[in-house]
């Protein structure tokens, strides 16, 4: 069993609100220090599969086809075995 | 300037709809070897602070206050100097 941990995150340069948003609401808790927020996703997979090189060019496949916008979005991911 | 890399995921036993509905996409298009999935966020904040460790404390202090929900959530981070 395979374990991968995938970030998918906003491209630079494309408007992030809800990051801005997070960001307001920081400076009105007093964080005034902050300069940038960006949100993005965190996936944690499971998958059962041969061998970790299996594993990671299933996730990138998955990534590719299904979980990151590849237009708008950039991902990286790891692999562990479990 | 720091940067904090924040980590907000579902604590475990919290169900997570999201999750299973990105699962059963990914059974759908042919990955039925994915056992679990769960999503979280992953949040980039970069901020202006007089050292590391006052940085790790101010980001520490914003997870419990706005970033995650201590009920259903748990929360890790990173700080780096850039």
């Amino acid at each position: 069993m395979f374990y991968g941990k995938i970030y998918v995150t906003l491209k630079k340069g494309v408007l992030d609100p809800q990051g801005s948003t997070v960001q307001r609401s920081l400076h009105a808790l007093g964080y005034s220090n902050v300069a940038e927020v960006r949100i993005g996703k965190f996936m944690e997979v499971k998958l059962d599969s041969s061998s970790r090189e299996e594993a990671a060019r299933q996730l990138d496949e998955m990534c590719r086809r299904l979980l990151a916008n590849p237009v708008i979005e950039d991902y990286t991911f790891e692999v562990t075995e479990v």
